[in-house]
């Protein structure tokens, strides 16, 4: 019988690529490893690991270290996936914020810069910028093998635009599949950006690496959420899910531009946060000529000094991003919620209320099972997010990257 | 090479598994089919289907049929899975009333009872009635290889019991996996019950047969939600996601038992449905000495009539259901919602204004790629559903059931 015909097994292609997959994301998230110590961890037949290890050194995938100390101090030869040997493009979309940065596979940050300001006006302008920097950097780093994309939601994930939003209103004609997908020498994945950020978290982050029930839940511009449940990412049928900015915390509350009533990014993303600045009679004195992340940062440093109505704003804030905690309990109950952008920026004084908030209206089971953090994160997440999108892939699906036959 | 080693492959025993899982599954859904057909169907070698079938066939899993018109006019044989030949039984857990059921793989009826009415008082007398009659029911009927346990959430899936609820206060005591996962001489699976009824109708129902992204919503004595999402149910890192009951539609509403406030059950649940019947002077005459599930049958006689005030709460009743639906919607994105249980017995008055509510609020891009029906299910969905996660397991780990080596 020949290798390609096991007796026990699905389509030859099927299974090989499943495996060097599964070998990369082992040495990806173990570091150097023995071929035995791999076999053994990933229930792999010696046969297979030879195999395949030699055909992903052959194409550059991966490289041998050297003896390192095996089992039974027999000495072993090392494996090693060397994530600096690998690049990969990170872009983050806002409204009117293009963020490119250069990564390495573990998503160290060689580069970051960003794209003039947009306005509506100048979308068109910008993507055909945005273009050409890209061709640049691909000509410059010979290690780019990916690009990854992240995009406020509700992103039709499975059909490359924005639905709605009044954020990102000029992007809407834009469809970023076809505009990107094949437009490089490298392939493209694109991401709702909560989703990526997500990823960047069970990637890169050493306080959540590897978690398999894993939520990040972006509060800045907008409000979105990226759920890891039983390390698969929830999609949704169209890949609009964990859309939580739009989840109502009042039907009865003030409208959105989405057609619903009440939706929990009304309250607290940053715009409703200068919005209730402004309306109370400028917390944050020239509130009115400041973004809204410069509004937002601004309060938050008048409420670090103890001023009381920016407290109390930042508390009202923290609340409401705290009943968007107990939608995502009830929802996905993941085992670690990290909030992230401009609002983790805040501090304890917010972080301490959304746990009081939580801890007031949930099961207390619930409660002492879930940790919920401030990402830490020293890179935007998001731009970061859209790095980790292409690493995944990576790790994923190496027959696109490498010429495996 | 021995087969036990083939040099692309994961461990013999895993592969063998899920192909064995893989085949049972295709001719579940399929139907009668050649060994050439699956092998198309599933990328797998000729020779490893010659394999597998044969050894599904020695245990009895799976039979030939005789000839069957082949590809190309060839004659070939045909495969099947007689889902009348295995049984399951299905128990359905509520507050006040324990259900079982026998059902053969494909969901059909085979025998329903209700256990004696039960109160608080009578639950452990009622947990040995239970085991009695399950041995009673294994004695008379040797095809049945499985249990199915349906419970409502909050339940703990990795843990065995409800957190909270009023509705299963009695219940709270009782372990779900101490008392029955070992008690039979078949196996039992325990799920949560509306997950089960997303089971049920991804398994049994022509309407929903084999829909990927489906989501069971169920309104009756409480509010739950199952999702199937890209095939995988929604867990949770306890097995305590999708508790839409308990997502917040107020923060500023009615307090509920389980901490939060404004729960979506606090509102449509037919405890709430009776609440509000009483409370606006017997809509329903003689409503006060009625059960809940009573009660609210009774107003949807009487909105049938064209009473007015009955058919003013079907439909406040039915816009609270629309505004669970907008939280499925934006947390889960499935492509097909159904609602079941007492409230699905409404009719077109209220789904009608369940679609409207849905569409007022909703993004037309999701609006028009969702359908919303009302479960047709002839059974209890709760107890088939239970059933359903019996199958479930019987379809996915062959080896728990057969002695396959």
């Amino acid at each position: 019988m020949s290798n390609g015909s096991n007796a026990t097994g699905t389509s030859r292609a099927s299974i090989a690529e499943s495996n060097r997959s599964r070998i990369l994301q082992h040495l990806y998230h173990n570091g150097v490893s023995s071929r035995a110590q791999i076999a053994k961890a990933l229930d792999l037949t010696p046969a297979a690991i030879t195999k395949i290890t030699a055909q992903l050194i052959d194409v550059g995938a991966i490289q041998e270290t050297g003896d390192m100390e095996g089992a039974k101090n027999r000495r072993s030869i090392g494996l090693e996936l060397d994530t600096a040997h690998f690049h990969v493009i990170g872009v983050k979309f806002a409204r009117s914020l293009v963020r490119i940065g250069v990564f390495d596979l573990a998503g160290n940050t060689l580069g970051i810069e960003d794209m003039p300001p947009i306005t509506n006006e100048t979308i068109g302008e910008t993507v055909t910028l945005l273009h050409r920097r890209i061709e640049e950097l691909l000509d410059e780093d010979d290690l780019i093998v990916a690009i990854g994309m992240a995009i406020p939601g509700p992103y039709m994930r499975d059909k490359g635009y924005t639905a709605v939003v009044s954020s990102m209103t000029g992007w809407r004609n834009v469809n970023f599949i076809d505009e990107f997908t094949h437009a490089f020498r490298v392939p493209v994945f694109i991401e709702q950006d909560a989703r990526a950020g997500a990823l960047a978290h069970y990637l890169f982050d050493p306080e959540s690496h590897g978690e398999n029930d894993l939520a990040y839940y972006l509060v800045g511009e907008g409000v979105g959420l990226g759920v890891i449940d039983n390390g698969h990412i929830v999609n949704g049928a169209l890949g609009a899910a964990t859309e939580i900015g739009h989840v109502s915390v009042d039907v009865h509350g003030k409208p959105c531009d989405c057609g619903n009533v009440g939706c929990l990014e009304r309250y607290c993303s940053t715009p409703a946060i200068r919005q209730e600045i402004v309306a109370n009679g400028e917390i944050v004195p020239g509130a009115q000529s400041m973004s809204n992340a410069e509004a937002t940062r601004a309060l938050f440093a008048l409420a670090r000094k103890g001023d009381a109505k920016a407290r109390e704003l930042v508390l009202r804030t923290a609340r409401y991003v705290g009943y968007g905690c107990m939608i995502i309990f009830n929802a996905f109950n993941p085992a670690h919620i990290i909030i992230g952008d401009i609002v983790a920026e805040s501090g304890d004084l917010f972080l301490d209320e959304v746990l009081a908030t939580v801890r007031g209206r949930s099961i207390p089971e619930l409660y002492d099972s879930t940790r919920i953090t401030l990402s830490t994160m020293p890179t935007d997440a998001a731009v970061c997010g859209a790095a980790a999108v292409a690493v995944t892939q990576f790790l994923e699906r190496p027959s696109t990257f490498f010429d495996l036959g």
